[in-house]
């Protein structure tokens, strides 16, 4: 009898905001597994602090690289395909003797997430169940108090690590927009929505949903936290 | 001292499916919204069955109109735009003598949800709180056992109500695509896949993560259930 691997989505950063089903599987679970910068606590295992087992054993998988070589970097795949292939190990491991793990994941699993590369090496070999999460982009413009969609808005969530270019022509050609993996990007996404006329509906998002949560213009921004910023144009879409 | 309005996510159906904060709301409320289908029981009053309080106060707020007039004729907006001010007036009323109201939201609340309507007319009047929740779409992909976005992938959500000729031009210019609004709709989007070229990449999701969930390549959907299908196509973004 091979265990289960729960790849669980803690939404985007308040604790309550992770679903009953999380919190149940968070609570009851005996093996722990999340990703984290290395040195640093990890914010995944910040969302659960107090809700685990007093005898949880957590398994911290430490990226060897985050953003210090740029994804187009061939170390950059050389450096993170045998750590995703290691953890996936692990993991399989103790299914393989029976244990249930739980895996942290910010956010929704299936949005952009780690997660995905564990589970791309593991679904065939063990269970893997999947419980979704609130985005990240939801805590963001719930935090903004405005809607993002309305009616037949078009609403397109793009990545700042795209080219400046790219970047104008998709922010000129939708209604509503969402744009993440801003840090280091925001003065070329601050160029590219300019360049595409929408400068005064753009607004920048940082921890949502979090004690420090912040929502400023992105006329006003200077500088962004990297990971936890999210940029926002409203859609404008129809609305008896 | 008046009362908060709490626009309250629910999530794609499952009951455990919504968030902590959600489920201690709406076993707490005392007075209780939600819209539906004149003569149904109406989705989001299913999905907190059981959870109510005994001494709940129920407000249905029927829809004067749902498919029958399309959304382009000016008669659809001269009916709901009432019908919504009505819906508005009543929750302000009960905020005004102190009370508080959790109106019931599928999926997320500030992502095309009715309660948006109510939103944008009450937040000036009343104090209103908005908890997010895990979207329809987040709940599909889940349902679909694949991830739908990676990298640096572009993720556009397209109603599909739009021209046939608008949505081929842009599932071609995307990586990864979600399309909700299809019942109707369906020859028209499937016409549209085609063309783009992607029909054998595209599945239709119905019911997600509800007992009756079913995932069909588009290529064998014959018909779907009007509200609840979203049509995916998943992005093949960098993965290490």
């Amino acid at each position: 009898m091979s265990g289960t691997i729960h790849g669980v989505g803690l939404g985007p950063g308040a604790q309550d905001l992770m679903s009953v089903r999380a919190d149940r599987l968070i609570r009851q679970a005996r093996h722990i597994a999340y990703f984290r910068k290395a040195g640093r606590p990890g914010h995944a295992r910040r969302i659960v602090e107090g809700m685990l087992r007093p005898d949880a054993v957590e398994f911290a998988m430490e990226y060897p690289v985050t953003t210090e070589i740029p994804f187009s970097d061939p170390r950059y795949n050389a450096c993170l395909a045998p750590f995703y292939a290691d953890c996936a190990a692990h993991l399989h491991g103790l299914a393989m003797q029976g244990e249930d793990v739980v895996v942290l994941c910010e956010g929704d699993p299936f949005f952009y997430g780690s997660f995905m590369h564990l589970h791309s090496r593991l679904s065939a070999r063990a269970p893997v169940q999947i419980v979704p999460g609130i985005t990240g982009m939801s805590g963001a413009w719930t935090a903004s108090g405005m809607p993002i969609s309305w009616g037949d808005d078009v609403l397109t969530v793009l990545m700042a690590t795209l080219s400046e270019e790219e970047l104008v022509r998709r922010i000129r050609d939708t209604n509503a927009l969402v744009v993440m993996k801003i840090g280091r990007n925001l003065a070329k996404l601050r160029r590219a929505v300019e360049s595409a006329g929408r400068r005064d509906c753009a607004w920048l998002v940082e921890y949502a949903t979090m004690a420090d949560q912040r929502v400023t213009p992105l006329a006003q921004a200077e500088a962004v936290t990297g990971y936890f910023s999210i940029l926002l144009i409203h859609g404008q879409g129809r609305r008896p």
